[in-house]
C-alpha cells in the first residue's frame, strides 16, 4: 500500500515534466499486488417479492418425492456484493451493473486475469456494489412457468424466451473485430482469452420480467439504502441507471451509461433526469461493426441526442466517446479491454469533477 | 487488527482460568468490525467445455432479429470467487461450495446480517475459494433444450426438472422448526430472517448435467490449480468433495462433507478416499423432524457408517455430530446458524489437527 502511494506520489510530481510517462507509471503502480484493506464487505438482497407456485418442481410427484408440488417462493430480488475499502468515507459508492448475458463477474478479474473495475475502484477508495441483475445467476429467477409447461398444465409456446449470445456472435457484435478469429489492428479486448470470456456468458432469462424491469426499482432501493451512489450500467443495463431515477432520484447522485441506447424521453422525463449529473461512454470502432452495422452507430446517435437533450434542459451530461479522449481500439466489453484501467481513470476523473465537486459544493 | 490479536491474545492466557468467559471473548474478538487486509482477490473459471447449439434464443427471428439462431457457447464451467487474505501462506486454502437452490451466497452474510463462514475463514488467515456450481447462479447453465422446446424442435416433455424449495418445504427439512412460523425452543437458524433466506432460494438445474456432474471434475481441477485444497461440500454437494477425490485426489487435502447423504461405495473408493482426512457435520434436531420423518436418521446413519468404513481401511474420519461436541439447537442452515462462529471454530480445530498438522508431519 506504502509503495503504490509513493509511486503515485512520484508520478504526480513528474506528471507537469512527462505526462504520459507519469500516467503509465501511476498505472503500473495500480496493478503491483499490494494489499487492499477491506473495512467491511459481504452480500444482501434488495427487493424481491413472495408469490404462490403451483409448479415447484417439473416433476408431478413433487419435491423430493414428497408430492409437495405448490407453496410460496420470492421471485424478482436482486443479489448484491459489496466492500467497502478503507477511505471510502469521503467518496460516493459505485454501483456497477452487468449486460446481457452476462453476471457481476463483467466487472471482476478480466478473461486474461488482470485486474477488473471493482477491484480498481476499491484500490481508489470508492466502495463498490456489485449486483447480479434480478433473473440472473445469484438473484435467481422464478422457474415456475418452465416447470408448469413440463407438467403439461400450459403449452410451450407460453415459454418466455431465453437469450445468449454465442461465440462468434460476441466477436463481431461487441468488435473484437470484423470478423470471427480476427481481430482490429488496434483492438483492445484481449481476443486471446477468448475462451475464457466464452466462460462468462450465460443465459438472460430477463423476457419473463414485468414491463417495469424490477432491476430499475432494485437499483432505486439500493441507492436509497446506501444513502446516496452513483449508478452505473453497460449494454442491456445501460439506460438502467435512467431508468431508476425515473422511478424513484433520490439519493442517486450520478448516472453513467455504457455502451447502449438511449430510448426517447418525454420533455418532463428530460427534466427530471437532468438534475443528476450524467456521463455516457462509448468505445472505437463504431462504424466498422460488420454485424447490424447501423447498431452501434443508431445507438451512439440516440444517447448523442440525449446529452443534448439534457444540456437543453439544464443538465450536466458529458459524452465520452473514448477516441475524442485519446483511448483507441475499444471493445463494447470495454472494462475488459487492456485498456480498462486508463478507461476507468477517465471515468474516476468524470466522477471527481462532475459528482463529487458538486456533491462538496452543494454541502458548503 | 491489532485490538483483534492482542485481544485474541488476552483471551488466550484468560482461558485456563476461565474456559468459556475466554471462548466468549475470542468469538467477541473475531466479530468485532476490524478491517481485513486482502492481500489478493478475484474470479475464475474452472472447467467448461464448448458446444454447438441450434437454438441460441427461443426467438425464430434469432439473436436480436439478425436470424442467427446457432453457433457455439461455452457450458458446465464453474464460476470461483475468491479472496486471500495477509498470513494465508501457512495455510491450507478452504473450498466451500454450496447445496440445492442456493448459490455461493450460502456462505457469505447470513440472512439476518451476521457474519458468514467466508469472511471468518478469511479472518482466520484462510484462502476462501466460492464456487458457483455448474449450471446454477454466474456458472450459467445450457438453454439450448429450453429454446429448442420452444421453437418446437422438440416435446416439452423433454424439459429437465427445474427445482427449488418454498418456504415451507425449507421451513421443515431444513429443521428451523417442527411446522412452519414454529421454531424448536432452541433453534439457532435466524428464523426472524426468513424472508431474507427465502431471498437466497434460487431454481436449481442440476437435472439438465450428465451423470458424472461436471461441478465434481471441476472441483478436482480446482484443487490441482491450487496445488492444495480442503473441499468443503453442503447439502446437495455434500458429498462432492468425496466425488472430486474419487475422480482425481490428487492436491485434495481434505473433505469435509455437512448434512448430507453418503451413498453406498466399494471397497476400492473407501481404500482412495481413506487416504484424506474427512469430517462429517451434522446439525441438531436430526429425531425430530416432521417433514420426511427418515430423511435426516438415514443420513446420519449412512455417514456413519461411511466414517467406520474409512476408519476399517486406515483412514482419518470424524463424524460431527454437534450435539455431542456442545452446539445445540443446529439446524440444515448451520453455517448461517446464529452459533454459525462456534460451529466454523470446530471444523477450523478439525483442520488444525487433522490436515494441517498432519501436513507438517508428512513434511518432515
Amino acid at each position: 500500500m506504502n509503495n503504490s502511494h509513493q509511486f503515485a506520489k512520484a508520478a504526480l510530481r513528474l506528471r507537469p515534466l512527462a505526462g504520459i510517462f507519469a500516467i503509465t507509471l501511476l498505472a503500473a503502480a495500480a496493478t503491483a499486488a499490494d494489499s487492499i484493506l477491506i473495512k467491511e464487505q459481504g452480500s444482501f438482497f434488495v427487493g424481491g417479492r413472495t408469490i404462490y407456485t403451483d409448479a415447484l418442481t417439473g416433476n408431478p410427484s413433487g419435491f423430493l418425492g414428497t408430492g409437495v408440488n405448490d407453496g410460496h417462493i420470492t421471485v424478482e430480488q436482486m443479489y448484491v456484493q459489496y466492500q467497502i475499502p478503507e477511505g471510502a468515507e469521503t467518496h460516493v459508492p459505485v454501483v456497477m451493473i452487468h449486460g446481457c448475458c452476462l453476471s457481476a463477474k463483467s466487472y471482476e478479474t478480466t478473461p486474461d486475469g488482470r485486474m477488473g473495475w471493482n477491484e480498481y475502484f476499491l484500490r481508489k477508495h470508492r466502495a463498490v456494489y456489485l449486483p447480479d441483475q434480478s433473473s440472473r445467476a445469484r438473484s435467481g429467477f422464478d422457474a415456475t412457468i418452465y416447470n408448469e409447461i413440463k407438467l403439461g398444465k400450459r403449452p410451450a409456446s407460453d415459454m418466455p424466451e431465453i437469450r445468449t449470445a454465442t461465440h462468434e456472435l460476441a466477436w463481431v457484435l461487441f468488435r473484437f473485430g470484423p470478423a470471427v478469429g480476427k481481430a482490429y489492428p488496434d483492438e483492445q479486448f484481449p481476443v486471446e482469452a477468448m475462451d475464457e470470456f466464452g466462460k462468462q456468458v450465460i443465459p438472460d432469462l430477463n423476457a419473463e420480467l414485468p414491463a417495469v424491469n424490477p432491476t430499475w426499482t432494485n437499483l432505486s432501493g439500493l441507492a436509497v439504502k446506501l444513502k446516496g451512489a452513483i449508478l452505473m450500467g453497460h449494454s442491456e443495463s445501460g439506460f438502467f441507471p435512467e431508468q431508476a431515477a425515473l422511478i424513484n432520484p433520490a439519493e442517486i447522485k450520478g448516472l453513467i451509461t455504457i455502451e447502449t441506447s438511449c430510448p426517447a424521453l418525454t420533455p418532463e422525463q428530460i427534466s427530471n433526469l437532468a438534475k443528476i449529473p450524467t456521463l455516457i461512454v462509448f468505445g472505437d470502432h463504431i462504424d466498422d461493426a460488420t454485424s447490424l452495422p447501423n447498431l452501434w452507430k443508431d445507438r451512439l446517435a440516440a444517447c448523442s441526442h440525449f446529452v443534448e437533450q439534457l444540456k437543453t434542459a439544464g443538465g450536466d451530461a458529458t459524452m465520452m466517446h473514448l477516441p475524442k479522449y485519446g483511448q483507441f481500439g475499444n471493445s463494447h466489453m470495454l472494462m475488459q479491454d487492456k485498456n480498462n484501467l486508463q478507461v476507468a481513470d477517465l471515468i474516476l476523473k468524470w466522477i471527481d469533477e462532475h459528482v463529487e465537486r458538486t456533491k462538496a459544493k452543494s454541502a458548503k
